[in-house]
């Protein structure tokens, strides 16, 4: 991360330790074909580690017995008319994440059982505009680890939401992943400056597993 | 901005002109002795600049009429309780932002009337927990401009919430200021790819002049 | 209505006009088989009435080219779990809101078209976890005017939510609808009083004409 | 309460029980001179038992250390304007909930200490446009407590709000109250079948007295 940006900021107050708390659940965001797949407008190549590591941290919570959600990003047709449509062309002009393109379904590879909400989205924070919070209120939780991507849209923002809800917000270090280095490492730092811990995934797992009874 | 991360998500479909809208309001973010001042512990001396452009902003929204609002950070005691405590400890353990403190005034040079609402707030978002929203509904406002501190944090939170809520986005560039410029210049170049179209203060001066009877 | 209610809270400075504003748009709200089908445990054969005038609104809006959205409740496995679902039985331990079930699918002879946005909701109001704040902002609209079911539930917590955001609330009397009459004079007289203007058919059937161009 | 809209409102599976959680929080909304003061164009006189069950659970809840909060409505200039302002005409014209008038302080018997959260509103539900969420949060609360007033409007927007977030949802009963008896009983029906348990206050002190170590 950013050592000048974080240096200076934890001068001024910025950066303590949240912590994890006792009732975790786990968010995979935006796992889909829209970014993974080479034959999407959005895709990109290079979050195959990302994924890796994905896979790993949703086994063990899986183990124990940690809830587990899914988002995923999808419009019907009159759903990105407006302003936020001219600023994301992907949307609105090129249809990238269309119901009809199929490319808003979830990798295979994560495996979601029926029993895994998956919320559908059309903004940046899995919380805006969707039951998120009401979800976790049901298994009272007050920890909230964020894995997926992007860095520097919907990891960001979805953290940025759990903070506002005083949740303990975990961003799992190398299991989430953004288009560009520079947009990734930028965003991780203010993330872990101003709205939640991020955290080595070996740290997370080692907090899973200590979960199971 | 960074020209790398711009090139590449322009050619993904990010980055569209939202362009401006018919009904602005102009909000001035945190513009308060907790940021400007050298005795507060948040306190940055680079701000200058950034005040005489938001000055400028502000007396050509007032000389058309638009709707003003202000808002500033400040806590009662026991609202900085919990996770987001432990994560800014300038509200928590420095108490910078607590009423008492009277860092959470705005600075005298902003010379607030007394029909421009200040928006006191306690997150990143103007919008997040507050009744903004239904404030600029009173004037049918479609077009937020955005100025203020600091862009890594209050301005890229309050630029990703009006365009959830579908307005035209816009921060005015030379009138936001970050305590580094690392993070300035990288949130500048999140926020023009994904919420908001950062434009310079003479285009957002025509506009507003435009706006005069 | 109510009379006593209504005279009383109005000598308390309740009960204002807030009149129709320049931009309307349509709602209306889970006319959908889980109200109307005898087959349904939340069946109820006494809205027929209601479902002829919400046809007239209807046409009338789409004649005016008025944007209009339609809602409906449903709920995949999990949605239901926690306080929620042990008050409303239906749900959790009826199913009778699953989207297995088929009961969320609006009644035929609304004949929704492709371009009319449908919000699949989970709670009383159409605001709530839902975009469709954003999907209004998308047009401009300052008047919201409801129609559908249930006037003690849906009904009233949309015309609440619409106050909440500045909106002109407008419920077209004769085109809500409830099981019992005495919730439904009861609530109405609570929105007239609180939240929006409770105005008979025909008065929004010329308003929706004037609309035309 | 209402027999017969309750009994049709249970054979449709509605108005189950809820039941208390295990980190319950108590609220006292708008028990202010506003309502309270015979000079406040506002008040109504039959406040007193309500206020006196309101002091038993509050003596209740401190002695059980359960996290207590407050609630207030009060506008500054030009936060009542729009349809809102034109609907209230007590906020608007009358400008009984301005904070120059005074009648926004809560009733002195209330003893409200330092530590315990006062939240100024302006809206029915306590959780709109204010953090208390994240308060709630902060004491990881699962059962929300609901006294004051009014049940027509406060009382039920609250209600309705905390079931919406998965709480465990409990109007003391005879520790709310209304200007009118039909408003009153009727919201308490509506509440009961759709939001939250109403349970007379011998049981909620009950509940808080066991929670004490």
């Amino acid at each position: 991360m950013y050592e000048q940006v974080r240096e200076f900021y934890t001068s001024k107050g910025f950066g303590g330790r949240m912590g994890f708390g006792e009732r975790p659940a786990l968010v995979v965001i935006d796992m889909a074909r829209s970014w993974l797949d080479e034959s999407s407008p959005l895709g990109s190549s290079n979050l195959e580690p990302v994924m890796a590591n994905i896979l790993q941290v949703l086994a063990t919570a899986r183990n124990a017995a940690v809830p587990v959600f899914f988002t995923t990003m999808v419009y019907n047709p009159g759903e990105h008319e407006g302003p936020r449509g001219k600023k994301l062309l992907h949307t609105s002009r090129d249809g990238a994440l269309d119901r009809d393109s199929g490319l808003s379904e979830l990798d295979p590879r994560l495996e979601r059982r029926k029993s895994e909400i998956l919320i559908e989205k059309q903004f940046a924070s899995a919380f805006f505009a969707t039951p998120f919070l009401t979800y976790l209120n049901t298994y009272k939780v007050d920890t909230l680890i964020i894995t997926g991507c992007s860095t520097s849209g919907c990891i960001r923002a979805t953290a940025e939401s759990a903070n506002n809800y005083n949740l303990h917000t975990i961003v799992a270090q190398e299991a989430v992943g953004d288009r560009h280095p520079l947009a990734h490492e930028c965003n991780l730092t203010d993330i872990d400056m101003r709205y939640g811990d991020v955290v080595p995934v070996p740290e997370v797992l080692e907090y899973l597993t200590a979960r199971k009874h």
